[in-house]
């Protein structure tokens, strides 16, 4: 029994409201996390006190904006125990980080015959944009396999990756099997076959302590608003031999040293990868979210999703005609399920009806709904702020769609 | 003499309060405008009460979230009179709009032989993205001569516009001459060569009614944070045959249709444009931004913000050794000048003593401020808050930085 719920759910206005008459029990977080009042603060105070554009001002506003900035890429960079701060690069969210490696870097080091490393659970974030890379480059695109119960076996890995390998891409955390994946030992056999490692943080950097030193990935990327930050913001880490040899893909302002009519020089890092006025606020914004999250302890945190994952697990499948997807240990902040006979959208509109938010559909997991063999799940996913109460709500009201379902089937 | 900017000013937070001991006169709305009560509390309230991802969710929150996010689309599209939402993709800012532009529509219309025309007083972020361009197919940039007082002659579009013509990208307001092109007669140009015209929006949009079907452009482009919204939104706006063939440049979730492991297909407009989680308050913001300029009219802050650069361009004509660049008349809210013998970076370092905030440097112009054979200028930048005492707080202390470095020198 964790108490952390219970203890900071006050701290997080849009969870004292009521919905369709019923206190709200969010259960999306795995689909983006609610944000406490001291990052929706941040925000407003930035608006209201400093803020100017970044970088080229002298006055100042303009000082205070960027050290307001800078000083969250310092708080990112030390979040994820990056070794410089130059090796962090703002960017929308995981899905534009992942897509600058792959277009900035991979398209530039890939060609015939040599071949990508990913798994089928992959995130279409993660999967897609070497789908691109592939057709672009002539490369190939590999598949670690599964194990039956969605796990990745390093024997696995070990005959997959290849001299041939370029780039090993791997989600740490599925946002449907709720399984955290062994990528820094993946790391270790991509970096042996001189490949090198991204790794995709977006369900993992909110639940538990991230070290990419010693998980020693080449990249790794990660989305805000999954871990208490603003909407459009989040980051590119990348050793920094790999970024200062990638090239930019947005080109603009910002991101320039000289600039001549016919052709330009581009400046150092991380600002080259940074055209454009930077998303000033939402970096504010994530700073805040890393300063509250590291003021609970990402150990604590990261045991309270855990223990709510176990509970859920076991509390559902005591329930009749219910199919859980993936292993039962381990599972980081989420399950996945299906009732028999109902559509998971069905199953979240009903209980909807109750107040309780759920995701229903393929997750943007398309080829894993697949390996299922079904065309869309249920999930529940478990934050800081949720509680064993939370679970048991949702629960009653899945009984009581089974019920509503059985009596009119 | 407008009253509009005392009749606004108390609703701007961040005006209220003193820079080194004097009232804040904030005259950097060029580079980024300040926001109104009504922006930060819309995306305070969309934190506060409606927040999940959007499009994917079948709960109550997720409907709420998406409805706030196409509701903004439809702010947008409206503003700009589109004819269609769907012709309105929410991006990072005017620089990720133009890359889009550039990296998705140009690459695979331009080859060997083919011409990109623009003008030198381009921003980087419309220079730039078209220097790669024309780096990776063999294309040509050429350039519309720019008239002694730093104006465009329709005479030397004509000449320069040709057959060979593929892409014509002109700024609408320059950053830094203040001039508005006529883009509505250049696009007539364009199309009569059959080739298609972008009109980066950035300093246009937050000044003047804007309407994409009277310009008749293929491409439109705009930031938020300049006009009253917040930092990390924009959008761009294409007419919907020409975004319907244009590739996407950024793969993820929320732009796919179906996915298999080894190909994907995407969807609809304008979804294929936005992978990954969207920017979702900040479109929000946007929104706001838009309802709370719209509420004032387009017309009103045009005047006046025209009328503020006319009484600062006489006022600072009259300080002996001061130059300003650019032609006397019709410019859109703001006046670009350098101090005789005094580095623009001095000039507003000096006068950020006494509380004037102004910008210093190449404004993201280096070309333009090589025509103007300087390195830097300074900027004073207005918008619909700013007052005549702001501009008489300018000239004052351009008088006393005058004085005090003829003293030193």
């Amino acid at each position: 029994m964790s108490s952390l719920g219970a203890e900071i759910r006050d701290q997080f206005p849009i969870l004292q409201q009521e919905v369709n008459g019923h206190p709200l029990v969010y259960l999306d977080s795995g689909a983006s996390s609610q944000k406490p009042r001291s990052v929706i603060e941040a925000i407003k105070h930035y608006y209201e006190w400093d803020h100017s554009n970044v970088h080229r001002g002298v006055h100042t506003l303009g000082s205070r904006a960027t050290d307001a900035y800078e000083g969250a890429r310092d708080k990112v960079a030390a979040f994820l125990n990056a070794r410089h701060r130059e090796e962090i690069v703002f960017t929308r969210g995981t899905t534009t980080a992942i897509n600058l490696v792959a277009s900035g870097y991979a398209r530039s080091v890939c060609g015939e015959g040599d071949e990508i490393v990913l798994t089928p659970m992959e995130h279409h974030s993660n999967l897609i944009p070497w789908q691109q890379v592939a057709k672009a480059t002539g490369a190939t695109l590999k598949y670690i396999p599964l194990q039956p119960n969605g796990t990745i076996d390093l024997a696995d890995a070990e005959k997959t990756i290849t001299d041939k390998t370029k780039i090993v891409a791997v989600m740490y955390v599925s946002n449907v099997l709720g399984v955290t994946n062994p990528v820094k030992d993946i790391a270790a056999i991509a970096h042996r076959h001189g490949a090198v490692m991204l790794v995709d943080g977006a369900q993992s950097t909110p639940h538990m302590k991230v070290d990419v030193q010693q998980l020693d990935c080449d990249f790794y990327a990660f989305s805000g608003h999954k871990m208490c930050g603003p909407t459009g913001i989040g980051a590119l880490y990348g050793k920094k031999e790999l970024l200062e040899n990638m090239e930019p893909i947005e080109f603009g302002g910002e991101m320039i040293d000289r600039v001549d009519l016919y052709e330009s020089t581009f400046k150092e890092l991380p600002y080259k990868f940074e055209g454009g006025t930077p998303i000033i606020a939402g970096a504010v914004g994530l700073g805040a979210a890393i300063d509250f999250l590291t003021d609970i302890g990402m150990d604590r945190i990261h045991e309270h999703d855990t223990h709510l994952a176990k509970y859920a697990y076991e509390r559902l499948s005591q329930i009749h005609g219910l199919t859980l997807y993936g292993p039962r240990d381990n599972r980081t902040g989420l399950v996945t399920f299906n009732l028999k006979d109902v559509h998971a959208h069905d199953v979240a509109t009903v209980i909807d009806q109750e107040g309780i938010a759920i995701r229903a559909g393929h997750h943007c997991c398309q080829p894993l709904m697949r390996w299922f063999n079904v065309n869309a799940t249920a999930r529940a996913s478990f934050y800081l702020y949720n509680t064993e109460d939370d679970i048991d709500r949702l629960v009653e009201a899945l009984k009581h769609t089974e019920d509503f379902f059985n009596s009119i089937g």
